[in-house]
Order: structure tokens, then sequence, then C-alpha cells
């Protein structure tokens, strides 16, 4: 395994000196982890949360990294026998993976000693940022697929390794079957799906050599490449052949798949072949620069595909690559005080939200549907049976007051004191968390273009700490 | 370290599979590697090399990944037991790390046994395309920040762990100074950079406590990041108290960093204010959302600024995220007969070239620069004391003849038979090779938009082999 504690901005760590040389070691910080409004789409999926606890267990300084901070020259003695010992002993809530979150809620919030707290920024968002991208990503061209399911495929332009691995775990956090990563497959215990290329299809002498060994080779998962030559005058009718030849032999082929040219067309043309020839069960796959909107395109054709493969476009999340999650200080308790904190810029976008939080859905009791998130301060407690007003976070005129709901609160505890509480789960249990989520909402929040605005406030009570802190720092200057 | 063998996709091995099972492994297959027209940039930088080679190394199916791939079921035991002592065996040429590269030209020839070369499609791809696009772009983003340099900040926003450490990898081949994250410079032995962030700011109870704290940590390496009240009222006022109060000691300030607001503005009023308070060699930083197309606009108001933090948009590519490199059987040696091999295909774009290959850069003698590049056969020798005629290669009509010449070869060898031959070269000297091969070519080609369109011939050799395949693969359909 490898120690990824060193993963982090040279800064975390002249800070973490910093702070030691100063003493500021007790001093205890909360920073909370949120996105800012994401062009792309209304709301994300959030992921990543495993990898980010098992890195936060998992942070040692060992002798190879001492020693490495000792070259650089920057750091003392003391500090770096003080390391020896550093292990993370904050305490870490966060929104379960799969769960629908909106801009500006907190998706994690880290209390700990500030130099722990400060070590640790970069990895967080580095890992949370982009798997809640791509299962985001996922979520949209599953959605736009269905009723036909999608296969992650993009090993091959993914952004390194790890991006091919996690990316398409967190793609099928979002909705996808499986993945065509084998590495990825086995450290995340899914299915591998494959079967064969064009390069198969050229190194024999003629398409229809090539399908029948494909065909002995695996009789019952025969899933066959119909575009190397002519797909319509060639491919699937040499592949009707051998679905003919292995039906006679009591095997049930699988299918074709479409890789280039017109796919609404080509789909349509192969399925009427298909089901005159009497192979009406061969499913219909297609891959070829696939994403949301080319599936919105195809769907509107009636293509007759399936199973659609999708690599580049989703495992880079082609069209807003980044996902702009930041990692913003909210309070510091020096001495058992706590001094709620805030970023105060002229730009009220910019501004952050102080204090220790928790963010609260509110369902309807007769539809179990979400009316709103609540952002609150962590010791509010919402009373379900009266009525609640809830006010628009910059405007206040606009407010509405909920009956008939209950709440829950989305941030669970993933650390106690350097004790890590999260249980593992499984990546199709992540899937289905993912889906109830969504069953939450009516489908108007979820459509892909132009959806419906939904309602994040924020609690009286934080609103006034927020408003309070504005003031105090403008008379200030 | 670990195991890469399992970073492929399945449907390589169900081929392998296959190729076995159909007695094909002593036929010998050559792949190239090569990209389409990438609509950013018309050349690329090549990158990834040291990691592709060191994958093609370490291939083993330890117990561990042939226990998973029984655990599959698509594979019988002799196939199983086969793969315990696969090893790569193959021949590898490839261009250096840094070399300017453009459409079409194959980066990377691996010639081996079919199963071996089929295996390694995926992660090769996975390994150079994100190499070589972040590679690209940083030689755009530093070609329009010059003569200012570029760090890379991108470590919270790329994509998984490996796309921050490769990726600065490739960022610094392809023309940055270094890198902020942590375990890239340990990795790689380059200088790793940053000094603090807001939340030191926000820690201490006025802007001017931290400045003073940070610069009685590190008196000698004192930058300070203004913006995170007022940048021109209380930032640089406060730095430049500080400044004086490190001078008055015998310590050289290093200067300011610009994080938010106009940095065009704000980077001129901070030089003057600076300069004014005897600070002239103080440095401004900025960083702040920056790309190639920022940096056109910055200079062009004269934006004072001498280092530029780039993040998000570099280490993402963020307006072109993936880069379409292909791996395309181009031979088949079948008992010692070769056959060549081509995608035949409607679309000219998408006809692959056959053969085994060289790429031939042809360079003026009196000037250095490059003329051209020439696809060539292998076994073809290009004569450099006699006139040379080159010619398009779809529009053959258009033809020029070449004088006072020599050409270089740029696919080097990387394997034989299984030996790696490739020695690792230092993160900087492949960013001289970087400069060294930009130098070759004149700044027409060079410029960012609409640069000079460079010719990337087929010798006539190559060509006709070509031609005869695709006039005999029609003449059978």
């Amino acid at each position: 395994m490898r120690n990824l504690t060193l993963l982090t901005d040279f800064y975390e760590l002249t800070m973490m000196y910093g702070y030691f040389k100063q003493g500021k070691t007790n001093q205890v910080a909360t920073f909370d982890v949120f996105f800012r409004p994401f062009e792309e789409s209304n709301f994300c999926i959030a992921a990543g949360l495993q990898q980010a606890a098992e890195y936060l267990r998992d942070i040692r300084f060992g002798e190879e990294e001492r020693e490495y901070l000792r070259s650089t020259g920057a750091f003392d003695e003391e500090f770096l026998q003080w390391l020896k010992d550093f292990r993370f002993t904050g305490s870490v809530k966060a929104v379960p993976e799969g769960t629908v979150v909106f801009p500006y809620e907190p998706i994690m919030t880290v209390t700990a000693p500030i130099c722990e707290a400060q070590l640790v920024e970069a990895a967080l968002l580095n890992i949370l940022n982009f798997q809640t991208l791509i299962a985001t990503k996922a979520r949209r061209i599953c959605h736009a697929a269905a009723p036909a399911s999608v296969l992650e495929f993009g090993l091959r332009r993914a952004q390194a390794p790890d991006a091919s691995l996690y990316g398409a775990r967190a793609a099928v956090i979002g909705g996808c079957s499986s993945t065509s990563n084998v590495l990825c497959a086995k450290m995340f215990h899914l299915p591998p799906k494959g079967t064969h290329a064009h390069s198969w299809v050229m190194s024999f002498p003629t398409e229809l050599d090539a399908f029948m060994a494909y065909a002995d080779t695996y009789p019952d998962n025969c899933l066959l490449l119909v575009d190397t030559y002519d797909t319509l005058k060639s491919g699937v009718p040499n592949a009707i052949k051998v679905f003919d030849y292995l039906k006679g032999k009591g095997h049930k082929p699988v299918g074709i798949r479409l890789d280039s040219g017109d796919l609404a067309y080509l789909s349509k043309e192969a399925r009427k072949m298909l089901d005159a020839a009497g192979h009406s069960d061969c499913k219909i796959f297609a891959s070829s620069d696939i994403d949301e909107y080319v599936l919105a395109a195809l769907k509107e054709q009636n293509a007759a595909i399936d199973i659609y493969g999708v690599g580049t476009k989703l495992i880079t999340s082609h069209t807003t690559p980044s996902l702009g999650g930041v990692y913003k200080l909210a309070n510091l308790n020096v001495e058992g005080r706590d001094y709620p904190k805030m970023k105060i810029s002229d730009n009220p976008v910019k501004m952050t939200n102080p204090g220790k939080k928790q963010v609260y859905r509110i369902f309807d009791k007769n539809t179990d549907k979400a009316l709103a998130d609540l952002i609150c301060l962590e010791d509010e407690v919402i009373e379900e049976n009266a009525p609640l007003t809830i006010t628009h976070p910059v405007d206040r005129w606009k407010s509405k007051v909920l009956t008939d709901f209950y709440v829950r609160p989305l941030l669970q505890p993933v650390f106690d004191k350097g004790k890590m509480l999260l249980k593992e789960q499984s990546v199709y249990d992540l899937q289905d968390n993912c889906k109830r989520s969504l069953d939450g909402f009516w489908e108007e929040y979820k459509r892909l273009a132009q959806p419906h605005a939904y309602k994040v406030d924020l609690s009286d009570k934080l609103y006034e700490l927020k408003d309070a802190l504005i003031k105090r720092e403008r008379s200030v200057r």
C-alpha cells in the first residue's frame, strides 16, 4: 500500500510547522468541505468517502517521509521528531456516499487539532472532488440512457491509473452496471465486462473466422463486435451465421456490439436483421463517444440499443472535468472557547458559512419527497411537530412555512477522536443509497436541462451568526 | 509497489485467452500508438514513457492475480498456469519524453507475441495519453506566461491521486518550474513549492499577526498571501510592514501572492506600492483559475506578475480533458512471414497506416529548423545527400523537393526482446529535451492560435503499401 501522507501541498506542511512553532498545536479547527454551484448539474452525488477515511486512518510520517522532509531544509528537528507519532486524532462527519448533495452544503466537516486539520486539506479535496464529479456525471448519463443500462469503459482515456480505478467505482455508485477495468473489478468486487476488439477480427484471415473462433472460446458469452469492415453488409450477417451455429449447439448467444457509424440507424437495422433471423433475444450493445447529450438524441430517434459502453466522456467528466470543492475554516476552538470563522468577501457567493454545522433534509410526510435542505448550527434541534419557517439564504423576504414534515440529518459520524467509525459498504450498496436518495426527489429537480431550483436555506441562528460576523468585520475596517 | 498487471480492459484478457486457445501464441503482432488531430493543439509533447516502460517491465500474474482471474470463471486452468511465467518479452520503440509529436505519427511501436501485445493496450494508452495531454497543456500555458514562470498547483482538483503525481511530472516536462505537490516532489526529485493559505491568516486575530508569525517561522522564505481581507487596503500594506521588519533584520523577503480579484489591476497597484516602499526585489505571485487564454489577456494589460501558480485548468487540461491516443495493429508475423495490417474505413481519417514503421524529422542544414516529418517503413533509408521529394499523405499532387537537409529518427529503442533499455532521466533533463525539441521549430508552428500547418508525409513505399491494401480489401468485398 502506498503511503499517501505526503500527498499534500507544501504549504500545508509549512503552515503546520508555523502553527507548531507558534505554539498553536492545541487549537482545534473545524473545516467544512463544500462545493459552489457546479455549472453542469444542479446537484451532485457524494462519493469517495471510503477512500478519504482510509487516507485519514493511515496517515503516518514514517522514516522515509521524515527523511524526505528533513532534506527540504524547511523544518527543524523538534518538528520532525514530533511528526514521528503524528496520527489523525480528529472527528469527522460526512454525508454517506451516494447521497444527493447541493452547493454550499457541507458534505464533510473535519474537527481536529489545527496541524492535523490543515495537513489533510489537499488529499481530502482530491479524493472527494474527483469521485463526486464522476458519480454525478454517471448519474446524468444513466438518467439519459434509461431504461438501457450503462457500462463504464474509460480506462484508456482516464487521467492516469487511479482515475480509472476510483472513477469506475464512482461511476457504479452513480448508476453504471459495471466496468471493463479488471483491476477496479478486483478491488471493488464488481463483475468485469468485455469481449473482443477490432484487433481480434483483424488478426484472423476473415471476419467470419474471427467470430467463429470467438464463439468456440466463449460459446455461452458470445458478444460480437460487428463494425470492423462493414456493419450491415458483413458484420451482422456473419454474427447471425455464428449465432445460428451456437443455437444449433444449444448455446444462447449474447448479442452484437456497434462501435462506429450512425448508432441510431445501424441499431434499428441490425435489430430487424437479428429479429428476422430468430435472434430476438440477442442484445445490441453500443459505444462510441457517448455522453448524456448523445444519449438524448439517440433516444429521440428510437435507437434500438440495450446497453451502452461509455468511456472518455464519463471517466473524465469531459464537459466539465473538475468539481470545485473547497475546504474552509468554520470554527477555531482556543483553550475551550469557540470562535466561529468565515471568509468575508465583497462577493456574496464567496462568503462562507461560519460555525460547526449540520444539514437537515426536510421531507413531506405524505409523499416522502424532499421539500428543502436546511443548513443549521450543530446544536440546533428541529421540532418536527411544529410548523417550520424556512428563509432564503440571501433574499430574506422569500420564506415558506412547512408543516407535515420530517427531517433527516445528512452528516453522519465517520471518525470519533481518531477512531474510524465508517464501515466499508459494497459499491452496489452505495449504488442503492444513491437510488434511494434520488427517489426522494421529484422528477422536476432531476431532469438534465433546466431543472427546478431546490431550496437550500440557512437556519435563523446560522443566518444571525453570519450576519453578526460580517457586520463586526466591516466595522473593524 | 502496486501490481498494475490487471490494469487492463477485460476484453484484452478474453482475447488473450482466445489467442491461447486458438494456438496463436507464437504470432507476433506490431501495434502503433498514435493520436488523431487534437482539437486544442497542432502538436503534442510526448510524455509518460518512463512509467509506461516500468509498467511493461513489471508485468507479473502473481498468485493473487491468478486467483482473481480464476474466480471470474472465464479462463481454464491451462491458461492460468501459463500466466504464471508470463513476462513482457517484446521489443518497443518510442519517441523520447519531451519530443514534439504530430497527429498520426507513431509515438510508440510494440512488437511482441500477440497475447503480450494485446494485454498492454489499455494501460499503455492510459499512461501515455494522460501525461502527453498534460505536458502539451503545460507547454501552452508556459508559452503564454513567458517570461513569467509557472508553478503547478493542481493537487486538490486533479482526477484522483495518480493524476496529481504524474500530471505534475508531465507539467514540469512541458515547462513548469516545479510543483506544490510534496509526494510528487519526493518521487521525482523536484523542489516542492508553497507558503501559506487563507486559513493561516484567519487562524490569527489579525492579518498583521498572521504575517508576522509567518515571517518569524520563515524569515528567509517569506511570501505572503495578501487577499484574505482586502488586497490593497490591508494585505499589501501589512506585507510591506513585515518586509520592512525582515529587511531591518538582514533578511530578504520573497514577495506577495494574489489569489482573487482582478489580477492585472491588483498586480500593477501592488507593484507600485512595493516599489515605493523600497521592495523592488519582491516578486508578485498570482493564482486564480488561470490558463493560457487568461494569461494572454493579462499580458495584454501588462499585469506585473512574475510567477503564476496554475491549478485546475492545467492538471485536468480543462478545455480538452482527454487525448485520443489509440493502439492499432500494424503488422502480424505468422510463422516468420509479415502481414501488414491496417484498419479500412469509409472515412479516410480513420484509416490507419500499415506495416512496421519509423518516423524521420527532416531539418534544414542551414537553420537547424524542422522542415517536415516523414513516416516511413522501418527498413527505409533516407539518403541525406540527394534531393528528397515528400508528398502529401492524401492529396498526392502536393509535393515538395528538399535539399540541404539532415534527418533524425524519432523512434528510439526502449525494450529489446523483453530487456528494458530505457535509462531513467531526471524530469528537468526531460524538460530540456522538450526545450530542445521546441527550439527545432519556427515560431509560426508554435503560436497558440491558428499555428501554421506542419507537414507530416508518408514515404512513397508506405503510401504504396497502404494503397495496395485498400485496393485489395475493396476488391474482396
